[in-house]
């Protein structure tokens, strides 16, 4: 992917004019950034896929792979999601899983499905710039999900949404490795999302996007499964999961899926149907070959890869950042989150630190349904080899501490 | 594809539990289907896909094809498409080129962009199921557009709209070989709909997805071609194109093209990095290559083919049919529109063909918005092998004559 692209969703509270200078510096080849959030293609396993191309293209099936598909997906690629859904403690068949194209769809599906104008949608402060974006178009409103604890009550919220005019219509979050704060949900903590969903009365959308991708601690039970535990079995339960391929096999085919009760995916079914009748027939037959064959090896080799970025990552910020600079120690997925002391606003640093530092990131203040967040920031260290590390973490950390610096004496 | 599917779809308007009862028949082989608007699996030019996907994934752009991608698509199939819009009499470049996943999603993008609650979207009495699919998602009312000449004024078109709340937004239709009439419009009547649509201040929305498949008769110019002389380039037009490679090369890729001003591609640009972010990048790149190397080859191939097999279909029902059964001679495309004597219901005839006649087609009352056409059927000759033409056809016709002959004998 063309990093500055994505640079350009992520930063896009940033003044036009002030994004347009800073994506010219981007193309130049001494930046260091760690700002896209995306995996490493030096990683995805292309001799799997050039087998599962040439196979399909070759053999008997390659008429159907060709050829239109049903809106819900290609049957073999639902019942092995429905065996993987089942591992992670989710009991479900072939029925409960509809194949989307890139998770992202899914929660603009889930938009159209469930927001109206003037509705509600919880989501965390920071949470996923992507699903804002997949949301804003069905113009709701937010209010603020506080897994940490918060001191709002489910009437308090019931309220806030019907003056604005509408009811609370889902919760959204990423339990795992969230994107941007890498932060991972206890599962008291899900429980707790379950409880307040089921006062409120509304659907939770999980996004499981890197659900995958831990590399150390123990593995947490996704919301769908603590829903299920609960509720009797997926067609009672009101969590959605939205599930990707992107992260590890690969994002270029824009396969995902969501695993949900069965009348939730009859809706999306015919949703799809009138939106772009189905993802591509042959990217759903590939990805069911490489996963059948090659998914779990995949996720091992990712796992060993990315841990070693994320330590090395990890490490030159303790050696390098000054007094007052925190960040946290992501369990998995792609991303750790700083934050600068209060008053630092990160999109000015963006600005600085790429034409002085050459480093790029993400200033988080994008993330935040509200605006706040202006001394945050996200790194994405999956395309963190050891220049960036050792180059550009010090050139960074260097350029916060003179910026501190400088207002210390002006204090 | 599942042609069952396609046909819910098409039938939508037929009880569920009759659909499921056809649907269950539709599955035996000695079942003659006419009903499926796709192309024939056969023809699809599997060799140099195979190709395509085997130079890409063997070669030093592996990585970038498996990658994320920029949400306007790929850049050298942009470009590619630009030159043939170009050959077509659409002077434009790279930047007035959107790819989407199918021109499916093309349809669902313009109705989210234009479309709201209670506004008019003119059409054709029939038109392309899919788009009132589509349009259906952004609430609209239809009105009629007429090319064959009526006596609604542009102001009358206005004053109907406004009593429902609305106002006319877009006027939408398939001028060559449309689905499912298989007529063609003249050169005069597409510039009526340019003058109506300038009368009204609307964007028109040529879906030009079987343009290529000529069988006789002079091409008559795009819309967008007419509108680009008239109003002096492309940044001026109010037509916006949405072309395919579904009928040509694939459907199974999903991947389709808008050719627009680019104010139109900017703002499908930011709905779509919200929606999936991007159609396959591996997908579009496969297409560029096997476009570039294989497609005048395919169209050639493609029209003998298909020309032949109308040739036989029409031949056949000249044969077959009974007096008072009229029908179109589509000069492209793939579909004939068969009209029954007024009061003869084609959905009724269809549960009756199917179980006795063995025979399936799609009824045309699905194709008009306000459910009329119910004497009317769609035939789709892609698919229509020597059996089909030449025992299907008569099997159909002895069973309309039989219900004519019925009728008779009881009036």
């Amino acid at each position: 992917m063309n990093p500055t692209d994505l640079f350009a969703t992520r930063s896009s509270r940033m003044r036009a004019s002030e994004i347009r200078e800073l994506l010219k510096l981007l193309d130049q080849p001494d930046i260091i950034s760690f700002a896209g959030g995306i995996p490493d293609p030096a990683l995805f396993p292309k001799a799997a896929f050039a087998e599962a191309y040439a196979e399909i293209l070759q053999g008997p099936g390659a008429g159907a792979a060709l050829q239109y598909q049903v809106s819900e997906g290609y049957l073999p690629l639902r019942r092995w999601l429905a065996g993987e859904m089942g591992k992670l403690g989710v009991p479900c068949d072939a029925g409960n899983i509809f194949i989307t194209s890139g998770s992202q769809q899914g929660l603009d599906y889930l938009g159209k499905l469930f927001l109206s104008p003037g509705d509600t949608a919880l989501v965390t402060w920071p949470t996923y710039l992507g699903a804002l974006q997949a949301f804003n178009a069905y113009e709701p409103r937010y209010d603020r999900l506080n897994p940490d604890g918060g001191n709002t009550t489910p009437a308090a919220y019931a309220d806030a949404a019907a003056a604005a005019g509408g009811r609370v219509k889902l919760s959204y979050l990423v339990p795992d490795f969230a994107n941007p704060s890498g932060a991972t949900l206890s599962k008291a903590q899900r429980e707790a999302v379950l409880d307040l969903s089921a006062e409120l009365g509304t659907v939770v959308i999980e996004d499981a996007a890197y659900r995958a991708l831990r590399y150390e601690g123990e593995s947490v039970p996704p919301i769908l499964a603590l829903d299920c535990a609960r509720s009797g079995g997926i067609e009672n339960a009101r969590t959605i999961y939205c599930g990707s391929f992107s992260k590890i096999l690969a994002p270029g085919l824009r396969v995902g899926w969501i695993c949900a009760p069965r009348v939730v995916v009859d809706k999306l079914v015919l949703m799809k149907q009138a939106a772009d009748l189905h993802s591509p027939s042959i990217n759903q037959i590939a990805i069911a070959h490489v996963a059948e064959r090659a998914y779990d090896a995949q996720v091992s080799m990712l796992i060993e890869s990315y841990r070693a970025r994320r330590d090395a990552l990890l490490g030159a910020m303790e050696a390098a950042m000054p007094a007052g600079v925190a960040w946290n120690r992501p369990e998995g997925g792609m991303f750790a989150w700083v934050t600068l002391p209060e008053g630092i606003d990160a999109a000015e640093l963006l600005a600085r630190s790429v034409r002085e530092a050459r480093v790029a990131f993400v200033p988080g203040a994008a993330f935040h349904a509200d605006g706040s967040g202006r001394n945050t920031l996200r790194l994405s260290f999956t395309l963190a080899d050891a220049r960036a590390v050792n180059e550009g973490v010090p050139r960074l950390a260097a350029l916060i501490s003179s910026v501190l610096d400088a207002r210390s004496a002006a204090a």
